[in-house]
């Protein structure tokens, strides 16, 4: 049990947070396990309150684990593993995992595209665009947070009642009969902002992966969306060949 | 170039970050311009020297910019954008962007791996393997800091010079004949901690890219590695069809 070693060059909470993550990760300690109490690990591993706590902290930053209140300290469930292989929708993929997907459209207008905007969609700065941010559920749990842009001149009519409704891909495909021919995605590790943060029910300064996608149909980009997913809810996968 | 609106629900530090942040993408503020004073920016935008320190703070974080003590804050250079739709060394990428790579062997041993390292490379807990780690620069500038477990069954005779001496690649492919039918990568952000961000020359809490790599050769796991890159010099793009 004891993995610690007081001679090494590594820092003991250091040791200890990955002695901890490895009995998570190996499945040894499921979802929702409750942890040894600080006391309790203290003893098992040789370490010290503060050494405890240290470690504590950085599981719960790295999304390990989670604290409720008088009760203790649990294993947080595995990370999504989101594959990067074919296009993807985050409705489509929840549903995939037996999770009910929900949006909330934080808010909606019709603007002048800005010019980083036009850039990116090969617009001319001033085009009209709908903007619009919305909430992504997991059975009612926050996951990202998206800021969407879509060219009005090739969907016209869209609602925020509608995107309330239905899934943004739904309307693009089968009301316009769009043609999603390629995405491109940027990933980012980025800090959570405070009152992104506030949305997404995570701590602030923890890490988000910000994800930028450019969707094409032919050579128009029509959706580009910045967003933000919980480090703690996913980990992307992609191979190689 | 007032574009600070104090009507908005959006705090007044992140609106000047996110102002700022779209004139250094959209290439306005290229790599290594000086930023205004921070007195300067409270009269263009009208807003406290408090904004402005918490606005600066933020794009520092993020990789925006970086403070030289006593001459000022620059612009930092884009990122590396990293295309993940084949099979790519360290190396060979930083030699494309015409960069000097070079690695620095900061341990190397031959151990018997543990049940983790055993599961993910369908070893059996005990088997031998390479346990080494690399700090990655690109002109002598530290990007990544990697931990490597190579099985010495099928790599007899690895040495620590070696490593130091050649891509480790090159040390598989020439030497032992190996074939790289595949990796596999999977990529979560995570806050860099102290004693990685000593080694890397970054600051401890920012965000990181955690890439753990599994390489194939046929069936058989020849490679793991659990790294991380600095989050101010990485992009990661994939194209989904």
């Amino acid at each position: 049990m004891l993995r610690i070693n007081k001679d090494s060059r590594l820092p003991l909470y250091y040791q200890l947070s990955d002695a901890i993550a490895e009995k998570i990760e190996s499945g040894e300690w499921g979802a929702h396990t409750k942890l040894p109490s600080e006391r309790e690990l203290c003893d098992i591993y040789g370490v010290s309150r503060a050494t405890v706590r240290q470690a504590m902290q950085e599981l719960e930053i790295n999304g390990y684990i989670y604290k409720v209140q008088g009760k203790g300290t649990f294993v947080n469930p595995k990370k999504i593993k989101q594959d990067l292989l074919k296009f993807y929708s985050f409705t489509e993929e929840m549903k995939k995992l037996g999770k009910t997907p929900s949006s909330s459209v934080i808010d909606f207008s019709v603007v002048k595209c800005n010019e980083k905007v036009a850039k990116k969609m090969r617009l001319k700065p001033g085009d009209p665009v709908y903007q619009f941010t919305r909430l992504r559920l997991a059975d009612n749990e926050p996951m990202m947070l998206e800021t969407t842009y879509i060219p009005c001149h090739r969907f016209p009519g869209i609602t925020r009642e509608m995107l309330e409704a239905r899934p943004l891909y739904d309307i693009l495909t089968e009301e316009h009969k769009a043609r999603l021919t390629m995405a491109e995605e940027i990933f980012t590790p980025v800090l959570v902002r405070k009152n992104e943060a506030e949305l997404l029910q995570y701590m602030a300064q923890s890490p988000g992966m910000m994800i930028e996608r450019l969707t094409y149909e032919e050579d128009a980009i029509i959706e580009y969306t910045k967003g933000i997913a919980r480090g703690d809810k996913f980990e992307y996968r992609v191979v190689l060949k």
